[in-house]
């Protein structure tokens, strides 16, 4: 008998890879944080000797969903600027709240409840852009989740940094010590947005990822605005403004990409470019809907993203798998548009390759990481069963998450947390509920 | 000090009406199923000496939510055809699972299984069409769950009638004993489509359901296919079908109405027509998004409904809630566009108006029945709390459902149910499962 840490016994295991494919009765065998066996339960009940076992008979076993973009301390500001328009939103909402709030100490506790929520409903890995990312990172190491932290960029000041060549320092420094190699932490460059990067600081961020080697995502035509305001300023729109900037290959996560052209479809495709969808955040905002089925048919990888909470205002994978998939049906005038199968590889595996971490999780394959979540599809909701990956998109929720590991360590058994505080992460966010709203609906 | 059965004691509390209001520390005090009072928590502490006290900190308390169209026993079919065309989901999917399975007991259970998750959800009254509407009618009673039962009407033969005259008999005695002032059930005549009836069994539909006094509601301009073979086959649209047969007028609910002209818009708001609005349903078909800013705008009522759960596939509102606020915005290109309270407003008192129940339930006031469902906002999702509303509609699920009482009776205690064995719902659910698998997938 050989030994394990952890072996996990569902009824069901959804491994992404191969797609489509179901197991029933078959077992995850974890050994020092990874994947080292999926294989049929009566031969790991005979082969493995597990320190922990965990039997789970009306529950599938999915790879950890991943959130491919998120702007994690926002958290703090859920819900405090609702049904507005995108430019109040911004100008009388977010940005005088962020001018006010945001610090390294409110980034901290902003992250700390965004990753108890995403774990609390089964996300193992997500990818951040926001001040402080190295708060951020430490934040992500303390509590055992895994991230993609990517450093902002813009050009102008804000409370952490004053110009594009501090930003572009800051997400260098980060780069290095103490995350080159980091089992949890990756990092990346997040210019905000081409309305704002100079073509000069967009050149000088290019030099330095390909030096660095590191992976950049940007928010891009989210709305018709932005690329109307760019043709009028520029004479480009901010895809050819990526495009001359040498930005577009397979290093770049396109966030948003609701308004693009087919051709701009098919350079991305031909470019190996992944696409950050964030259907409920996109609505929200009243930005559009992305038409993912051309990507899809043109061989674009689509991941699939909650947003900030100021705008969705969930950090909810199931919600954007369901979301995702459903309004490619009325959008595309097909029903079969983004299939169930589709939405997941979408919520996992394309989310690894849009984050470049593909290599160690978004899959239950021996070797992997072991970033699981197990969902309990024995409640109302989801009765009776008769496809297991319809039900986990089509009639789940994230409540019915209830077994998270993230590189092996529990993090949710039964839907309790193993080690997070969540009362601590509850009461600060409180407090600060309390700061902003004494200090006048947080302005 | 006066007695009551139950008083709650909730942290906040909507009453709906009048709109956007939301109290805090307030009481709510229930006798012989009836709210009896809404008042200060201080005064009702020493008011009144309720048998039953129920306080929630972190709650609020809602009227319960209104599920203005399903098909509950569809339940049992939940999944068995996903991500196919539509016609296939119906030629080849739904239908003939339909003639195999149908029958008095399925319904039954179906519906249990549907009732269940309803009141797990914080629905307290459903709009119903499906064969053997007495067996609905029947089990909604059993398990103390409010029903518009609404008796379907085509010209075919089915299982359950042969032609419409039979149907028509059915839908009447329905109305009569044991339902006529019942005080759960209200009874319905739904004729399917227009494609599924002729003039003649329209024409006597309209004159029985004046006779009787009883409401009518159909399956309207759901898909664009509908109105062009209504076009093709009749010279006219399914709209003009029901305006010629006298049927447009304030007792009607026209069911989806997602592909409508701003004329028939402007003519449904003249005559008092409420929509019943299934955002879930209408992208999963692929059928389209309904145009409800218009439908606000032009004054129309607009209820919120789930559909069945083969088309869904949950029975959830707090989904359909948040589903409307976003793709309102989205289609409208406005982030103004059905608000939190807005559609909070058609999940609660627009349903009740669109099934003519609205003197008796929809809203917290003196004198309707206690229809009721307390929201936990303590989960890490929703927190921190800026505004109550847009906390329940934009960043809650339906899980955090605590408590819920029909006619005062209590469903839901923190969680669990008080009375209905749902052990033996899921037991009954899966024998279904069983044998439809065995039979060969379904048919």
């Amino acid at each position: 008998m050989q030994h394990c840490d952890t072996l996990i016994l569902p009824r069901w295991c959804i491994p992404v890879n191969p797609a489509g494919q179901v197991l029933e009765n078959h077992a995850v065998a974890i050994t020092d944080g990874r994947i080292v066996a999926v294989i049929p339960a009566a031969e790991a009940r005979t082969g493995f000797q597990p320190s922990v076992l965990v039997e789970r008979e009306n529950h599938v076993l999915i790879p950890g969903l991943i959130n491919a973009h998120t702007h994690a301390a926002m958290t703090l500001f859920r819900g405090l600027a609702d049904d507005m328009p995108l430019e109040a939103w911004l100008h009388e909402g977010i940005w005088p709240a962020e001018r006010r709030w945001v610090s390294a100490e409110m980034v901290r506790d902003g992250t700390e409840l965004a990753i108890a929520e995403m774990i609390r409903g089964g996300i193992t890995c997500f990818s951040d852009q926001y001040f402080y990312p190295e708060i951020v990172a430490e934040a992500a190491v303390d509590l055992s989740m895994r991230a993609v932290v990517a450093t902002p960029v813009v050009d102008f000041r804000t409370g952490w940094a004053r110009n594009a060549d501090e930003y572009l320092q800051k997400a260098t420094d980060l780069v290095h010590d103490p995350y080159a190699d980091h089992p949890l932490i990756t990092t990346a460059f997040a210019p905000h947005s081409t309305f704002a990067l100079s073509d000069e600081s967009f050149n000088a961020l290019r030099v330095l990822a390909d030096q660095l080697d590191v992976r950049v995502q940007i928010h891009l035509h989210e709305t018709a605005n932005e690329v109307e305001i760019s043709l009028r300023d520029t004479g480009k729109r901010p895809y050819e403004r990526l495009l001359d900037a040498g930005l577009v290959n397979r290093s770049l996560l396109a966030v948003h990409a609701v308004h693009m052209s087919d051709e701009e479809i098919e350079r991305f495709a031909q470019a190996g470019v992944s696409v950050a969808h964030c259907p409920n955040s996109n609505l929200k905002l009243a930005s559009g809907i992305a038409p993912i089925k051309k990507y899809a048919d043109a061989g674009l990888n689509v991941a699939l993203g909650t947003d900030g909470a100021a705008s969705n205002n969930m950090l909810d994978m199931f919600s954007e798998m369901r979301m995702a998939a459903l309004l490619a049906k009325a959008t595309a005038s097909d029903a079969t548009a983004v299939t169930a199968t589709e939405a997941l590889h979408m919520a996992t595996l394309g989310g690894a390759q849009a984050l470049g971490v593909e290599q160690t999780t978004g899959s239950i394959e021996a070797g992997k990481w072991a970033d699981l979540a197990s969902v309990n599809l024995g409640t109302l909701n989801s009765q009776p069963i008769y496809d297991v990956i319809s039900q986990l998109v089509y009639a789940s929720r994230a409540d019915q998450v209830a077994d998270v590991w993230v590189g092996g360590r529990r993090h949710l058994e039964n839907g309790e947390f193993a080690h997070i505080d969540t009362d601590a992460v509850l009461a600060r966010s409180n407090e600060w509920r309390e700061r902003m709203t004494d200090a006048g609906k947080v302005q």
